[in-house]
């Protein structure tokens, strides 16, 4: 059977673990890698890939996988779909995802391809195991509690203030969905630590959390992949109360992110054209080999 | 829109619990009881349903909940898709799964229906989680820990010893997916306990795992429906390993597997011909309501 043919698409954190992943994959190969300044790149790292800056040089492409910012997802996963290449991303703006589908949706159908959105681990299986836990307690309180890790969004948020160099916001869970922030920052030189603290508390990604912040010589002494979800339901089946169900995850965050992105790419060869997030695709259709013997051992 | 008219089969403990799932089901309505013995199931409880022994009295069904016994599941189903009903059932015989699927799969696939099969919670709502466990981390070990709770077969399985009344066996979790088994016998009278509990003990189901048998005046009074999982994978994502994943249920049995009767029920609706077992199925379709805004609140 012929290999499913991706290229990665931007060469960062996560397109180097997506790459990784696709190297693991048994159906999969590299058909390259698309970045915007190849030959900083080829210095940067010994890759058995050709590194392009247009996915047309790549010969056949099946899937794009989109490992660029989630702002940078509609403009690239636009430019595939017209070209009638099948893309994933993580893209995680929770709030853009419906607006993102149809756009997508209405390209990929015009294009007979297909997309698949939102392709991380939250959102996306969390997403499955968050709609699965609704299924199976329909009433009831989900808690997701993120953590201890590394939140992205809020670290370049306080990079963002005036008088810091570099940060490093952590995700601490407090438990029932509430989270406090730990900001550990380096001070530009001659900056008022009081005045920064100040200024990074009243920012509104922190304004609603309890947030600590901590002058440090260097944030990448504290750095870490690790990161992890405690996602709790407690509910009712049917009419009985006082069902517990929870799911739990102590995991490297971008290799993490990285395989789910590997495991669309393969769902996204068995769909049919038009736009997906996680939980409209058979779990099973993630998975390679035989359908049958997946059945045997996982049913 | 119309309510999926469904038809419960079997009105025991599932059927009890599968039926109070369609009552809380905002998109679904009770078509009625099937019985084989619809004289004595009404004066056991009050009821607002017709009880038949023949499903073509109640009108049109769009889906029948299997609440039978495992080894009644093929015939009852092969009896209701040969009429066009799409059947739902918690076939939970692990090495008959792949058997049961090809042969309802044909049947339906002639009469236009649906089949969805072992859509309990192990099988069932375990099963998508142990393939999601898969995707995310493709190599690894997973650990089912089934328990504390009653387990149906080996209650079954000591009863059928000589000298036996009644006798209930728990299932102990000792980690690693080893289990011990805990077996509470009424003695008849005259029997000897020693003489029992060996012939318990060499019993195919109980010789491979450490069992203790006590007994006890009424195992009833030991009785619960409260049962649990604690699936475990420690693996690896692309080339990275130290990725642990968990998923842990406290639930009633019974109230859980009839909740997943119905999800299945409504799924069975949204599938093309043919038979499935739960991780062939977007989780998506589990639910109810508005797809759209379904993603905005889970994804």
């Amino acid at each position: 059977m012929d290999k499913i043919r991706v290229a990665v698409v931007g060469y960062g954190n996560i397109g180097k673990f997506a790459l990784e992943a696709v190297e693991t994959a048994p159906d999969m190969e590299c058909a390259g890698i698309v970045s915007r300044n190849p030959e900083a790149l080829e210095t940067r790292a010994v890759l058995n890939y050709r590194i392009v800056s247009d996915i047309r040089d790549l010969g056949k492409v099946d899937v794009a996988i989109l490992a660029t910012p989630s702002r940078k997802v509609e403009e690239n996963a636009l430019k595939y779909l017209s070209m009638g290449i099948n893309t994933v991303d993580s893209f995680d703006i929770h709030g853009g995802i419906c607006a993102l589908r149809q756009t997508l949706g209405k390209c990929a159908g015009r294009n007979n391809a297909v997309s698949i959105i939102s392709a991380g681990w939250d959102p996306g299986s969390d997403s499955v195991v968050r709609a699965l836990l609704r299924a199976l307690a329909p009433e009831g309180v989900t808690y997701t509690n993120f953590g201890p890790g590394r939140s992205m969004g809020h670290s370049v948020a306080a990079k963002a203030i005036p008088g810091v160099r570099e940060a490093l916001s952590l995700t601490i869970p407090e438990g029932k969905g509430v989270h406090s922030r730990r900001v550990y920052i380096e001070l530009e030189e001659g900056a008022d630590f009081d005045t920064v603290a100040a200024a990074i508390k009243a920012d509104p990604y922190f304004a609603s959390d309890v947030t600590t912040v901590e002058a440090v010589p260097s944030v990448e002494a504290i750095n870490s992949l690790m990161h992890g979800v405690d996602l709790v339901r407690n509910g009712v089946s049917g009419k009985t109360p006082g069902q517990d169900l929870e799911f739990k995850m102590r995991i490297n965050n971008p290799a993490l992110t990285g395989q789910v992105l590997v495991c669309a790419a393969r769902a996204a060869m068995r769909q049919k054209a038009g736009c997906y997030t996680l939980i409209e695709i058979p779990v099973i259709d993630f998975l390679p080999g035989d359908r049958e013997q997946l059945i045997r051992e996982l049913v």
